[in-house]
């Protein structure tokens, strides 16, 4: 990718590899990456990694192997990103929105334009990502594959998206402005506001015999999509505070803890 | 693909992979065209083949393998074709008009449709299409790689024109699926539910001296861009309820709007 600049926007995409099994994969898809223009890899667990045959596999993308963050886990190796999206072969009913490629490339490109940190992610060879990595995702990719054979080899995926990205970039007729001028909190700061917003909904009773999963599940998707900025969160966080209060208010109980029979006025 | 007739309009499709190299590369190509939902595999004068590393990376689409047709030499296997592209990452000088994959697979499809047979060649994993076999083309598919790193594995680039084919038949006037498939509430319902969360706010005591116009409208502009379906604004209702239940019962209030000290259990 030939546009001036084009190293500082693009030092911003990470494609993120999670607990891959064969070290060739990897490899491979450092190669697709390179291929397309890119660079930014991240191996969250992988099964085998340092191995030759990553490098084998690579075929003179070294540079961009060498360079890979390693992370134990997910939120560790995303939590600066402001757009997380993860690919994904199948349905999975409520839980995201599903871009297809060329869609999320746009979406992807927009982010990196205003100068956010983007991750993507791509799951295990043969289990793909799990419902947890899932959850930490603004959106799913779903590349349009047979619904009687679907199975993408992992590097083949990340081929794909990366093809659609190089496109979206070299087509130049830069995306659309954000809509949204204020950027969107990060990753960790969305998961301390959901594990807010969980304690509060058992603090209000909220779920009573309906399921607490599937609610917050809904939620997530809720709020993952409206991608709330700092300001924002601040405030939701503090409707959530005052929601507490009057919770333990109600059972009798003073926001310090003691009985309010002993000083309520 | 699921049109009507797709079997017999993509029965007419070849991919020709020509004097491969690694067995495993023709099972993992084999794979990629399965999962775009193609069939049609021919092999020019492969060096090792059969071999049980092309099942192996077939992973599951041995019938593509199984049904591939081999020849000894390129003429014969694209003799009754009436397209032929071939697959190149190099330009080549004045040669051959140059495809994009995108402008590649809309001709394909309307040699397709006309009833006629296609081939689309890719080369030795090493040296790529030779010059002989370049002339046998109608045109060339330029894949767009980085110009310091071109170099697409075989099976890559089988999967990025069958992934370019795959969504030119698929576009064949079906339309692009929304990115949120449960229609937005109606204004109505989310005006309902902006006053519902103003009067909770209300009554939490949430807004402390500072201006509740202000608070509301970042509220609004937060839920606005978010724009909720019904189920989700039916959650985020039955949330505000439970906490003006909680704020009543702080206040010593039942929800019904007697005093607590009656009937408090």
């Amino acid at each position: 990718m030939t546009e001036p600049n084009s190293a500082d926007v693009l030092a911003r995409l990470h494609f993120v590899l999670v607990r891959t099994s064969h070290p060739g994969n990897i490899g491979a898809a450092a190669r697709a990456i390179r291929t397309m223009g890119m660079r930014g890899l991240s191996l969250v667990a992988p099964q085998a990694y340092p191995h030759p045959e990553a490098h084998a596999l690579a075929a003179g993308a070294d540079d961009v192997l060498d360079a890979a963050a390693v992370h134990a886990d997910l939120p560790s190796a995303i939590a600066n990103c402001r757009l997380v999206l993860g690919a994904t072969a199948r349905r999975r009913g409520v839980l995201l929105d599903e871009l297809s490629p060329r869609e999320a490339a746009q979406r992807v490109l927009a982010s990196l334009s205003a100068g956010h940190e983007v991750a993507l992610l791509f799951g295990n060879e043969r289990s793909g990502l799990d419902n947890d990595e899932i959850k930490l995702c603004h959106a799913a990719i779903a590349i349009p594959s047979d619904p009687t054979y679907s199975s993408l080899n992992l590097a083949q995926a990340v081929q794909v998206v990366a093809y659609e990205l190089r496109l979206a970039w070299l087509q130049g007729g830069l995306p659309v402005p954000a809509a949204h001028a204020d950027p969107p909190a990060s990753s960790a700061d969305l998961e301390g506001y959901f594990e807010h917003l969980a304690r509060t909904l058992d603090e209000i009773e909220f779920h009573k015999g309906r399921s607490p999963r599937t609610i917050m599940q809904r939620l997530r998707r809720f709020f993952l999509r409206a991608q709330p900025d700092a300001r924002e969160l601040r405030i939701l966080h503090g409707i959530l505070a005052d929601t507490q209060r009057m919770a333990r208010l109600a059972r009798g109980v003073t926001p310090d803890g003691r009985s309010a029979t002993d000083e309520k006025d």
